[in-house]
């Protein structure tokens, strides 16, 4: 089956449809997030958003647009939350341990992150593909400037880039969606350690 | 709706039960990975697999236990085929540029690995939970053995086991899954520098 083309509707561009269409996509986020993305209504959306099927089209044309925009909103707001955080930080070492600490706490702010980012690997892998890669080639250009300074080692960006949002993915699933805060502190540190200095004993060949 | 309560089967002990299991899961894995877990069907399985219904039902009680096994037979075959890749390796450190190098292939060779596991979470979150918890599990137990006869440095091998899961998750992904084996050689040795050296430069606060 052909998918039908969608039209393509552009990003809105006063104060008020930004904030008309962040709330409808924390009400996609909600209802997306429990029920999942087949089983969600357009409907149930518009109610839990508290507004109209008319308001919903003008920002969205069907529902897999709207599971779409959300994916890229929730790495939006992710990324968002992260640099509030790491803003102050002196180092890269820093704000790799500010972020994580920041990541940990998103992400048990919003336990739906999870379900929603990784079910659209099922929806259209190109969505999944792109959340990744997106957030692997900002990783990658906050390395090379880290390096270009100084602040880290010499070594391939790319690889590491992916290496760390995997730290950040698998810790963030661990303790962020599946324990509770209390042992984030000691999470930060073990892993901010393990990032600065790796497992290498100092006598070990 | 209340899941059907359904029959606990032993595993087969007999080296034929064995295979012929193996086999159907074999299907499974091609199966399951091609179409997703609601579209397939067990006359599809068994079709591949060239055993009757019948013999199914010996194995599974139905279509949610067979993709349970999967996903668990998938953690075993995954883990096999490191250790067997590992099995000469000299430290803690070798081990793991050994076993990333095996993982990249066996991903590379296993491309429906990531969709079955990921799918898992929205088929039943415990398979999910459990597959990555055994892998955790297992590391740990091995950092633990490492960090004891100072191969690596002390520390908290739990996080680290994260942490160093989620380097081979993302790199497999990246890499072994949407990239061409050539560049395994690259992502491995960047990895295992940063495993073993962390980032932080010499000279760095």
């Amino acid at each position: 089956m052909q998918p039908t083309p969608v039209k393509k509707i552009e990003a809105p561009k006063t104060a008020r449809g930004i904030k008309t269409r962040a709330k409808i996509l924390k009400a996609a986020e909600q209802v997306f997030g429990n029920k999942g993305f087949h089983a969600a209504s357009i409907s149930e959306i518009t109610q839990v958003a508290e507004v109209s099927q008319g308001t919903f089209y003008i920002y969205f044309p069907d529902k897999e647009e709207a599971f779409r925009a959300l994916v890229e909103f929730m790495g939006q707001e992710t990324q968002a939350f992260i640099r509030q955080r790491t803003g102050a930080a002196q180092s890269r070492l820093e704000a790799e341990r500010l972020g994580l600490q920041a990541f940990l706490s998103f992400v048990a702010e919003h336990k739906n992150l999870y379900r929603i980012v990784l079910e659209s690997l099922f929806v259209d892998e190109a969505i999944y593909r792109s959340y990744f890669s997106k957030f692997g080639a900002l990783y990658q250009s906050r390395l090379d400037a880290a390096a270009g300074n100084g602040e880290i080692t010499a070594g391939d960006t790319e690889v590491r880039a992916w290496c760390l949002m995997g730290i950040s993915h698998f810790l963030g699933m661990r303790y962020g969606l599946w324990d509770s805060p209390e042992a984030h502190a000691r999470v930060v540190d073990a892993a901010a350690d393990f990032i600065s200095n790796g497992l290498r004993a100092k006598d070990a060949p």
